[in-house]
């Protein structure tokens, strides 16, 4: 592996694979890219405008950042205040709001994170340990609870905050301290036979952490000690349980299982692995847990976890509706791991995978008003369901934060081939090739309302441009290139290379029809049968009650036949796209009162149908207005 | 309240409401009640001679019984074995052991009791408490914590185990045991006007022991102290979670929630409050939580509780199927309230439920062996969930034993009117009228796998006998007397009474059709839209895999025509019988293989059907072969 020079400038990159032996593609700085969309960039500005700020409040209020005040005895406070594991809201929050920094001066924001690193460095023992709950009379308790209690998850979240933090302010004051905490774990844990504690975290994380760290220090120890966590997990020394993944090794782990947010994290960490030493063992487990996932475990939104007990992955086609637990971070996890696969080879799949999440799984757990989070996400609900202003156990909003912070990561990569968009929204990207030539890409599009997309590229000399087609754009497809058709097959789910010399003023046309989709779901997934869920480009719809207040929508029936229209409403919901037509209402008949169950009639079941307007609004703006309640699946005939 | 004469013999009545103010039906003593039927006596014989030794053994080799002989001193053992509260597991068996004993003479078993009684005994401390966990160093944490200790439900179960040692042996050791604990909780808890602690237990269950230790005593202030408890519950004093029902006060709860057991012994508990005060307003609350229970969150075998989380009853209509809870104690528990329900008025709602419930919901949590139990009773799965010999948290095994032990007491009431046959099976019966006339009845059946049923009955003068027509009975049902039809209404769900002088010799012959019957479910159950239930009698069938050996039964789908055939096979199953008949087997088509979700197709969207023949067996034997797939819900067309 090649040493990074120390003095290099660093740049935002948020998972920083450019010297990876075994990625295709290039990641590209946030800061090269500017949205100016109608979508994104609202959210983003109320991500740094809003929620950024807000949360920091929270964590005062909560008592978090006074956690670190105490482990430092900058503050004489008794007790440590929250959960054990609270350390890690502050450190996703640094993370979002050095992404955010590294957009430009905010004095306010900037403030807030001086006040943080302040905290947390003060907070560092001498011996280079960090965790605040694991203080004072608690001391003696130090890595005694690997399984239960959280602190290498902790250091994991403070490794990724450090080094953000470093690649966005260009100051090493965190990553100093993240050397020094991450030393510490590497003196206390390794192979028994150097006299170490050989043992891992109940909760992944440390070791995507380490790998990032390893990058952007230059030093290969920690890739190392990253392996070490993988290489101990699923040997037992943790309990071995299949909720922490501790039950067999990971490279005979061919489904996604346990804790799902803990899946995510440890199959991302093992991509990140994989990125730096190409092992094929690693690389066959990621490819059968992610066919394990998008075939038998996945909700229709990209959701992930389907059991409330053990926030969960159920056994195969087990994916219910209105007890969908498909936590926010999960959906998280599964756009990490995703990013670094589509890494690995720019197969399309994964960029499919991580858009439709991100619309889907990812914003409904943020409100509109960017102030509310839901930590379930379900997929049907009676209207008790509502997003909250924070957490006892907060993972989800900086989770999220941190997200959007650095969403403009997400856009783009290049490779030695050319430039790859994967993303689309309206903007600009300059973006470097592997050589150093420049690469301008002008995108010019309403998506997600509308699939037209204008690449305006310039760059010197021969390259390509490699276009996502998505795959949920089944037909239709088309690509102009300078006006002129652009012959290449576009098959759905795949990169189109347009590759030419590119004159200035080249635009790329790209348009994807976007009919409204009825999609329908594996006849083994028991709640689904005989229901389809509605689609268009890539939002994933619902309907609420509120749009259907003579009706109960568990009685909403989709006739097979008339199209449904698709209407932009400005208005609504900051701006959406809403879907109309007609369904019937097919209520329980009268005989069903008092009843639970009856001889079987058949056909006499429900009343005559009768027709009732029907209004669908994407499923990541649910429960925005007035509680009441949710369905994605409807009835179908 | 009359008192009742301390010198009076005591009888074997499992819940003696014979005094009851507010209770039409009086209960018969077990031992009137000599079951001699192929169905429930051969599981009888197995309870006593291997369910009950077994978990004496179990008892012993996990430390249950030596945590007694640990806090009486008697056995130096350094730490409580097992769970808090385990002692219950002890009762349990007591309570099943002791009604064992009423039937007649069992030197071994006899021996056990002698052991576990003297255990006991010596653990009980000067000031009456009985609890092995707090002793010693956890003396000092006696009471301190309601809401999750289960102290309560502990002494609850060892009173329920007193009377039932004092009713079926007549020894009083065990009772005046249970009088010095229950005075000692009675000191403790109370009014805090009386400086009492004003708290009741985080598990239910004191309440009804309460009411029965007052009934076997006649001293009231046992009744009294139950009565606090219930009252109490609600105010938040335990943190006031729906988990615990003490969220809302017993008498505004008009719903079954949380943990499923809990709200069961509560349930329970108030009925028998009600039977001795007749207070309307704890009668209106049962009622409601009684219909929102049958018409909303029952599962068709009768089980109660949806979720694993909690162990709890889900929301209205989330009955899972696969992630069904329906632990078998909270089936118990729905016994032990019908039952109470049953006596206030002669309701043949409660008896149909009980009866349905007894055989489909309790009978299922045992295998045939009567070695093995289940905790939670699905109604599909994958072949992975197998009945265990033992659990940690064994608070099933011994219910059922209990049960079981007791069942001769549940199939008859007597009233002023006359005599009531509640439960069908081959036996007879002697029955005392209030009056003081002796009444035989004489079963004549093959009862549950035929609906004929001749009831030869013997007795001086006019009474009535009360025959019930079960709601399953849909139509079809006719009664005879002395072979002249009997020309009253047969309502299901009802009692005929037949009232007249009887003749020596006479026969009353009932006659209830057992058609297959198919059951649908109300709409709004999401994962039975479209599908069926089988049921014949008082018994619901399954499909199993090894009766299926070339399909998956998921995909199995059931014609809407032919008639399916019963027929009884006596090698199958200890005898059963089964339903055979033609289904269609119609897999999910090609195009599927790798997705989860796909563009809708409709009718396209599976294989062509071919023709396969059905085999169900009743759902309470199910998992008694081999593990497979198990299906209580087929597709129907």
């Amino acid at each position: 592996m090649e040493t990074m020079q120390e003095n290099a400038l660093p740049e935002a990159v948020v998972v920083d694979t450019s010297r990876s032996p075994h990625a295709r593609l290039r990641p590209v700085p946030l800061t090269a890219v500017s949205l100016t969309d109608a979508f994104w960039e609202p959210r983003r500005r109320t991500n740094r405008e809003v929620t950024i700020p807000s949360q920091y409040r929270h964590c005062e209020d909560t008592g978090r950042l006074d956690n670190f005040r105490r482990a430092a005895g900058t503050k004489d406070i008794a007790a440590f205040q929250g959960i054990f594991f609270n350390d890690s809201d502050i450190y996703k929050w640094l993370e979002a709001a050095s992404w955010t920094l590294a957009e430009g001066g905010d004095p306010a924001l900037a403030a807030m994170v001086e006040t943080a690193v302040e905290a947390i460095e003060s907070a560092q023992q001498s011996d280079g340990y960090l965790d605040t709950y694991f203080m004072f009379e608690k001391e003696k308790d130090r890595f005694t609870n690997l399984k239960d209690m959280h602190e290498l998850y902790c250091a994991g979240h403070f490794l990724q905050a450090a080094v953000a933090h470093y690649r966005a302010t260009g100051s090493d004051r965190m990553l100093d301290v993240a050397r020094r905490l991450a030393d510490h774990i590497g003196n206390v844990f390794g192979p028994k036979e150097d006299s170490k504690q050989e043992q891992t975290d109940g909760h992944e994380e440390i070791e995507m952490a380490l790998v990032e760290l390893s990058r952007a220090t230059g030093d290969e120890k920690y890739r190392k000690l990253a392996q070490f966590f993988l290489d101990v997990r699923g040997k037992g020394t943790i309990g071995g349980s299949p909720y922490h993944q501790d039950h067999r090794p990971f490279r005979e782990l061919h489904e996604v299982i346990g804790h799902a947010v803990r899946m995510m994290y440890l199959s991302t960490g093992a991509a990140d692995l994989h990125l730096e030493t190409g092992e094929t063992a690693l690389r066959d487990a990621l490819d059968r847990q992610w066919d394990n996932m998008t075939t038998r475990r996945m909700h229709v939104s990209g959701g992930l976890g389907a059991r409330y007990e053990g926030e969960a992955f159920g056994k195969d086609f087990e994916l219910p509706n209105e007890r969908a637990y498909t936590e926010t971070c999960a959906a998280i996890g599964s756009v990490m791991w995703n990013w670094r696969m589509l890494q690995t080879g720019g197969d399309a799949r994964y960029a499919d995978l991580m858009e439709w999440t991100l619309y889907n799984a990812v914003l409904p757990g943020l409100s509109l008003d960017g102030q509310a989070y839901f930590y379930q996400n379900p997929l049907a609900d009676d209207g008790a369901h509502w997003r909250q202003a924070w957490f006892g156990c907060a993972c989800c909003p900086p989770n999220v934060a941190r997200l959007l912070a650095s969403l403009p990561g997400y856009f783009y990569s290049t490779s030695d081939e050319g430039v790859w968009a994967h993303l689309y929204a309206q903007g600009t990207a300059a973006l470097t090739l592997p050589d150093g030539r420049v690469v301008t890409v002008r995108q010019e599009t309403r998506y997600p309302w509308d699939g037209d997309v204008a690449l305006h590229v310039a760059g010197e000399g021969e390259f390509g441009l490699f276009v996502r087609i998505p795959a949920w754009c089944e037909e239709g497809a088309t690509l102009e290139v300078d006006g002129e058709p652009y012959a290449a097959t576009l098959a759905p789910g795949s990169y189109t290379e347009v590759r030419r010399e590119w004159r200035p003023g080249s635009v790329v046309r790209l348009h994807l029809p976007m009919p409204v989709r009825r999609i329908e779901c594996h006849p083994y997934v028991a709640e689904n049968r005989g229901r389809v869920a509605l689609a268009r480009g890539p939002i994933l719809f619902c309907l609420e009650g509120i749009d259907h207040p003579e009706i109960d929508l568990r009685d909403l029936v989709l006739p097979a036949g008339p199209e449904l229209s698709a209407a932009f409403r400005p208005d609504l919901l900051n701006g959406v796209v809403t879907l109309g037509g007609n369904a019937q209402v097919a209520a329980p008949a009268d005989p069903w009162s008092g009843r639970l169950y009856r001889a079987a009639r058949g056909q006499a079941a429900t009343q005559a149908a009768r027709p009732v307007p029907l209004t669908a609004v994407p499923y990541y703006a649910w429960a925005n207005r007035e509680p009441g309640r949710l369905q994605v699946w409807l009835r179908a005939t």
